[in-house]
This record gives structure tokens, sequence and C-alpha cells, in this order.
């Protein structure tokens, strides 16, 4: 899946046509769903009508046969509920939603679980965690997930961080059952091989015949392969992930024939002097969308 | 100056009366200033609806001579922007911008002058500059500061770290009439040493006495004095900062007959188990507020 | 391969009788290899004449067929290079040297490429790479590593970190025959998944069968049951590992039947507390040595 | 106090000779006393042969009314002693005992307790306790230190860390008599206005007549004569600080007439693009040897 940026128009508001025309292109893809209003769809830079148009146009654009999730989350328990209610209505097929993360000191497992259980109990569609510790600060550990991996409506989780024991103390300590998501390219290969089912990856928006292939050679078993290409794929992935963030995203899409636009301030978009090499890592790839 | 706490009444929602009492027992005592939407005041938490009506409220209990400041930070520039107009039309003197921080990344020295300099612009009223790293996971550098110190509109800058170096910096490179205030009880002291002219302490909330009586002895140049009461609030300020955060704050004001209730989920109230000490270190001072 | 514990007597001297039984115990189990002075060896806290006799008895206790590695690493690039002459000389068959990390900030790629070369060249025996990122505070970046690996004389790597992000970039900028080692039960099975050939576990001394069952069938690519194992490892390995370090490590043979006695202070035994949860935890392996 | 540098030659070899010219001039300066084989005297990078020869030359060259200090830590509490012990019987005043920090998650308060005072109960001379988090990884908690205060041969400490709040407990939590130490030219100010009665400073080799002048200044009250120097010494003892460590020190003392060599390896020396600006920083003092 992939988490789709968000286009916003030279007055830095939200620009609906923009985000159809690349949905168009999206959807002509093999991915198997769409994230909508994820950390790369610059949510935390929105405000809630916004995002109601967002979701609007994303769940006409996206087919039934694919996922569309939205990303829901906000500090407040109250208000993520309401985020992830309008959502749902908005015909969402589950959300996404990352940790609280502002009082770091004070989010322990206890407070995990219970905003978590409050979600999840009000939330019209399934759940999924969302642990993004790079940017949040803290820590949604596998003790807490194992609580909250018995509520009936929380099915999974993503998992953006790379530590390779936690993840597997995650998935050993979850039912079978819970589906646990990568958050990177970087880490979809490993990630599966420890027994999660699939990944969440920006580079997905990009290249996602390469991200498919990958995860098909990955649960095909053929780990070779599965391993060449990732060392192809990873360069790329860092200049979209931990390098360049959004702008990079953004700058990468607008080179493969997109129109996305920049990034809301404060974000400043991708500087001239790294379009060149972004270019060329892309070139390798051939990727030539309609 | 004290970043109030905001109370909520038992079904979650802002509760003005409870503010308003709170404000009356304040203003009798001998803060310089008040901040409202810090913070403290669990901001993070409440839309931009309940955030007019808490300022309206501040704005009416604080009379003339003290300061009003509200926080009015967003991830977005022109979020910050709205909240900044919406305070200043309610009537407040300054605001207190802490910096973006969810696209950590991306947060370089330039994007923060941008993001500054386009809200001072667009403030009606002085802004205040805020830096807290342990909660946004960023750091505004000594080395931005000075750029946007030369801001006819950016008046001054809150400190929450406790980096004697980095403050030492931040002193020597900005104009001697720019304003720094300390963040916490435990770093007044040191940080007036060095050059800062006040603070906006949790602690003020709770003991605002003894809070501007390390002031003025500071200010008075009785550094023994000083020292000898900073050690005794020290211990008491670590229970409302580090250790216990907002619910450490809450609980303490109900200990001393205040009415402002428990924090807004996700946060949970201070446990019971912790009540008594924090009973003990408040006993010390004997502050029986009217 | 296990990195093997340094036995000390009850006046805190190294315990030549202590080490040579446990090697007994050890050689007859299915373990590829033995590192002394590891890490878990505790040389940090040996001397150099210690170090040596250590070594010496290592070398006779282990037969041809398997592999001797020595810990040799110093903060300065001489000693380094004195102490791997000196356990090249008492034949060893590898040294496993460490990064340097007192001077964190100083620890630049230019340095430790000119530190390893220099050891590397001066070394008669073949030289492996350690990064140990939790213990050093430096990191040794892949883009380092790709510029050793081209010497002839350095053959591979330790990485204990755990960020499969960079182990991905490590194996992908490394050529086909440089060896990459996991340094952690938990990051065995995902390490291999992408490239590594093989571990120095801790819990290799505590459990060998099932680390040795672990590598095997991860390398003949049955991966169910390659996780089904590691899931039942962690948690031991846990225990051996970040939780209680030496002391769990020590506690745990001494459980087992071994006789290796109490680490070396400062380290502290693990507290009686403790050991039920160890003996559990081990009960579940039922590995008992002759 | 400065903490000097160790001269070696163009053999990677202690330079004796070069040793006793570099403290011909330091003993003709101010400053109050001196600690060979600091952090900065690359005392992790010598032997214990050679850190004998050290401190003899030393001990011949301080003439008995200023105070001579030797750092002896070492990972293990036998090896300290025995460092401790050599270094009392040729003459030191007393020792300064950096935390050992190479097990970090073991290195809890009872470990530190039981160290310093295994170290102290057996030293001829009085000890300070050395906290250098940013080097050893690990912090001595100011309620570790409360315990170690009331052992008759510990003395006092250096705190070479930064934390206002930290340093406010340390003062608050130790006997009046505690001797508290600054590590750093930017923090001696502040930490001496909140208690510290000196400090231990990298910047004292280079700059003794200021360094001298600013704890002058502190110590009588002049605190706006004060800041103004320490807003002047700052920038200069950054470039030997945090940027640039034992090089730029040995660089800067080269320039000043000092004749102190380069950096044992695997440090470098200080790169040529970066001395011009070490001159011009230095130039600001004209300060010149005799």
């Amino acid at each position: 899946m992939a988490p789709v940026p968000t286009p916003f128009d030279n007055q830095d508001r939200l620009d609906e046509a923009r985000l159809k025309a690349a949905f168009e292109i999206w959807v002509r893809g093999p991915l198997a769903g769409f994230v909508i209003l994820g950390s790369n769809g610059e949510a935390a830079l929105m405000d809630d009508e916004e995002s109601a148009r967002a979701i609007g146009i994303a769940r006409e654009c996206v087919p039934r046969g694919r996922t569309l999730l939205a990303g829901t989350a906000r500090e407040s328990t109250q208000a993520t509920i309401t985020a992830t209610k309008r959502a749902a209505a908005l015909g969402v097929d589950g959300v996404l939603v990352r940790t609280p993360g502002f009082f770091k000191s004070q989010m322990t497992n206890d407070v995990f679980v219970r905003h978590y259980t409050a979600v999840a109990d009000a939330s019209p569609v399934p759940v999924l965690l969302y642990n993004f510790t790079a940017v949040t600060g803290v820590n949604l550990q596998p003790a807490a997930v194992a609580r909250l991996a018995t509520h009936p409506n929380i099915v999974g989780m993503k998992e953006s961080g790379g530590d390779v024991a936690q993840i597997a103390d995650l998935v050993s300590m979850t039912p079978d059952d819970f589906i646990v998501l990568a958050g990177a390219a970087a880490t979809l290969y490993p990630m599966m091989c420890v027994g999660a089912v699939g990944g969440i990856l920006a580079l997905a928006n990009v290249l996602p015949g390469p991200c498919v292939r990958l995860f098909e050679l990955t649960k095909a078993g053929r780990h070779e392969e599965a391993i060449a290409l990732q060392r192809e794929l990873v360069p790329v992935a860092r200049l979209l992930g931990s390098m360049h963030g959004v702008p990079g995203l953004k700058a990468a899409l607008n080179l493969l024939g997109y129109d996305v636009g920049v990034p809301r301030p404060p974000l400043l978009p991708l500087p001239e002097s790294i379009v060149p090499a972004l270019r060329d890592a892309l070139a390798h790839f051939e990727e030539i969308p309609a």
C-alpha cells in the first residue's frame, strides 16, 4: 500500500484536481491499497475540513476492490474518535491511528491501551495501530500491542521502526491473524521474513511496480531475488524517507510525471541541488507512468 | 508568569466556570502574567473553538496591568498564523509560539526562520519564540534565534531546555533587549544568572509566592538566599514537571483548594499512590489560597 | 559462535581451571566456533597479562576444526595492534576488533578507515570489524565498511545493532564474500534473511543446540520453523542480553551446571530475585549439559 | 584548573621533554592546579607505564602550592584501585575518577556506590568523582552522589554535563563542603552561580588568564562583567570542546607557542582547513606565552 501525498495549490490550499489526477495514475498500478492522510500525506499540516475533502476524493477514486485507509490520529482521544467516525462515514475501509506523543513522559502502556480501546470501541471500521517512534518520540511496545490485539476491532499494526528485536517480539506476542505491516521499503523484506504480511511504503507511490514485485518475491520465498531487488530499492527509498521526507517524495513524483506540487509550509521544497541525484536514482528504474 | 492549566468537566468538555474560578485565585497573587493554552494548558488536546473560549475567559479575568500571553503554535505555518490572529483579536498581549516538530528531519534553521518570520509578519501582537526540545524532538538553535531576534515583532523566547552551554550561546548571540525566559523552576535561577529576565513556570500556578520570591532574590543579586530557596523548590517542581506533568500539576492544584479537575484523555489522572508524596512536598510551603 | 564469558575466582582473579572446565562442555556441543575476550568475556575489565592467559587456555581447549577468534580492541591504534599481534602469536584464527569510541565526536568514517587499515595491515591473522553502538556510542557506518571491505585482511564484520535499514545497506554495499555476522539471537534470523551468514550470540553459550538449529533452519530456507524457534528463543535471549547482560549470562550458565562464578566488579551478580525467572525461561529448553 | 594534554613524539611515544616544556609555561600562569591524564590528556589511549611516567613528570613540574590531580579511572574496580595507588605513590594530591561505563545497562546507582566506595576506601589520597555522560553514556545521578558524599575520602566531583536541573539537584543534595567543579568553560559561570566552586577546563590550558579572571569575577559577584567575559570565551571554548576535542586543543596550543604535537591515533590532527578559524578566535585574546 502507498501512503499518498496531498497536493496543495499555489495559494497553499488543498488541490482537489491534482489529487484526483494523481489517483488516476496510482489506481492503474498494481498496489493493493492506499492510505490517505498518513504522515506522508502531511495530515499534521491540514485542518478537519480539508481532511474530510481529501478522504472524499480518495474514496471516489479508489475502486472497491482495493483497500482505502485513512490516518485519523489526533493527540486527544475524543478528537481521534471524532476524526475516525468522520472517516468511516466517508467510506474508508479502516483507519490507521498513530500513537499520541505530545506528553511523552505520560505515554505509558496503560495510557496507550486506554486510548486505543476507546477509539476501537467507537470506530465503525477496523482500526490499525501505528507506531512511528522517529516522529512521535514514544514507543508503542509489544507488551501494549499484545493487550490491544485481543480487541475485536483492532486488526493490525503498522510499525515504522526498524528494531528487529522489537519486531520479533511484536510478531511473537500477537495472534497469527494480527496483521503486521512494515513502514519503509528498507524494512519490508526483513519484516516479512519475521512475520509481517505487507507494508505501507512511501516508495510505493513512486515505484509501485518494484515494490509489489519485492512483496511477491518475498511472499513466494524467492529470497535471493528479493534481496537483490531490495538492494536496488534501498538507495531510492532513503532519498524519499530519512533523508528528504515529504519534499523528496513530492519532487520524485513530479519528476515522474505526477503533478503533486510542493509541500505545505513550514516544509520547504526539495532544494534544486538535490534534484539531479533523485533523477539519477529514479532513472535506474525507468518507471514511466502513462 | 504561570502557564495555566485548562479545566475540563466530567464529560471531557472545557469547563469555563472552573477556569474563571481558578483565575480569581491566581490574579489575587503576585504573578506578573499568565499564559493560556501553553503546553501545560493541554492546548495540544483542544480544538480551535475551545481554544478561543479559553482565551476569552483568560482575557476577561486577567487585569490589564498583567501580561496575558496565548500559546498559538500549530504544525503548519498558515494554521499558526490563523490561531495567532484569532488570539490577538481576543485581546492577548502577545503570543508564545512553540516550534513545529512533526517533520523532524526537515526542521532546519532555514525552515524555522521562514516559519517564524511569516508568523511575526502576520501577527498583530508581539511574538515570543518557544523551544521545548523534550516535547518536540527538535532544537531551535541559537544561530536561528539570532537571525529571528532582528525581526521587530519577535521580542523574546521561552527556552525550556536546560543545556547551560546553549543558553549561554543564546544570550550572547541576541541583543540585550531580547527577552529570554526560563521554562522551569529548576532552571530559573541559573538562567537568570546568565542573562534571562524571568520565567514561565508550571510551579508558579501552585506556589506563586515562592516563585516570585526566587525571581526577586535572583534579580536583586541575593544569590545565597536564591540558592537556598531554589533548593527547596526543586523537589516540588520535579513532581509537577519531568515526573508527573499535567496530571501532577492538576493534582497539586486540587490539593491546594483549586478545582481544576482531571486531565483530558489519553492523559490519565495522577495515580492515587503518588498523591501523598505530592501533599507532603506541598505541605512544606503551607501555601493556603483564600 | 559463542562469545564465552571469563570466570573469576573469589579473589577476583582469572580462574583458569573454571575456564578450561567450561570449554570442555562447550566443545562437546555443535558450535562452529568461539570468541574469547569479547564484550561478554568482560575483556574491558581485564589486563593484558590476564588476556594472554585466557587466550592461551582457549587455544588449548578449542580443537583446530573450530574457529577461535579473540577480541583485541583497544582505544588506541597502537595498543590494538599490540593486542592483535599477541593474540595471533597465541594461535587464534582471527581477531574481532570493536570500534574505538571514547572520543565520540572525533570518530568519523576517515578515522575508522585509518584505524582499521593500520590494524589489518599489521595483523598476522584475518580481521573482523565489530560495530556495537549500544556500548560504544559510535556507529561504524556502511559507507566506512564498504571502504574497509576491500582490504585483503578484513574478511567480515559483526554487527550488534538491530537497525534493519542499516543492515540492508551494509549487505548491499559490501562484496558477496564479505562475512556479516549477527550479534544477538533476536537478530540472527532477520539478519540472515538479508544476507548475514551467521552470528556470534551470547545465547549460544547457554543454548548452543537451539541456536545452531535456528541457524540451520534459516540457512535451509525453512522459514516457518525458524520463526517458531526464534519466538521461543527471544525471551531467554533478552534476559541474557539487554536486560541483565553479563550477570544474567553467568547466572544462566551456573544454573545449567557450568561453574563460571560471578562478574568482576563493578559488575554485580544477578540479583537473587531475578534467578527464578531465569530458571523458568531455561527450563523450557531442558538443556542438560553432561 | 587545567586538564593538560599529553604530547607524543613522531613515533607515537610519550614525549617527556615536550610535556616538561609545556608545564614550564603553564606553571608560570595563574592556575590553581592541574589534572594529568584526564580525558583531554588522552589517558584512554595510554598504557600504565606511560601513565606512570606522565604523572612523574607532572609531579616534578607542579610546585607544591598548586593542586595536582591525576585521572585514574579504569573500567574494573580493581584496576582503578591499582592506578589510584600508583598515582598516590607518585605524589599526586588527589585523584579524579570518571565513572566506568562499558556495561551501560548494568551501571545502576548501587554499582556506582559500591565501585567508588571501594576506590575511596583503598585510596591514600582524596577522591573526586567525575561524571562525563557525553563520553561514557552513563549518568552518575545526584542520588548516588549524595550517598557517596558522606564518605570521608570522597571530597568532591567534576560534572561535565550541562543539565542545569541536575546540577541544581547535585548541589542541593550534597553537603556545603562537597566540592563541585564545572567541566567546561561554557558551564563555569552558571554552575558557580548555583554552588560550584571552580572548574577543570580544557580552555584553561590555552587561555589561563581569562579563565581565572572569569572565575574571580564570578566569585566576587561581579555578574555583569563575568557574563561579558563568558560571552567572549564561549566561541573559543566550543572550538576546543564539543567541536574539535583533543585535536583542537593541541592545535590551539601549538598556535600559541606550546609544542604539544599531534593526537595519538586513531585521533587525527585538526584538519588544516580549520586552523585559520582557530587562529582568529585566539587572536582576539592576544594571549602571548613567554
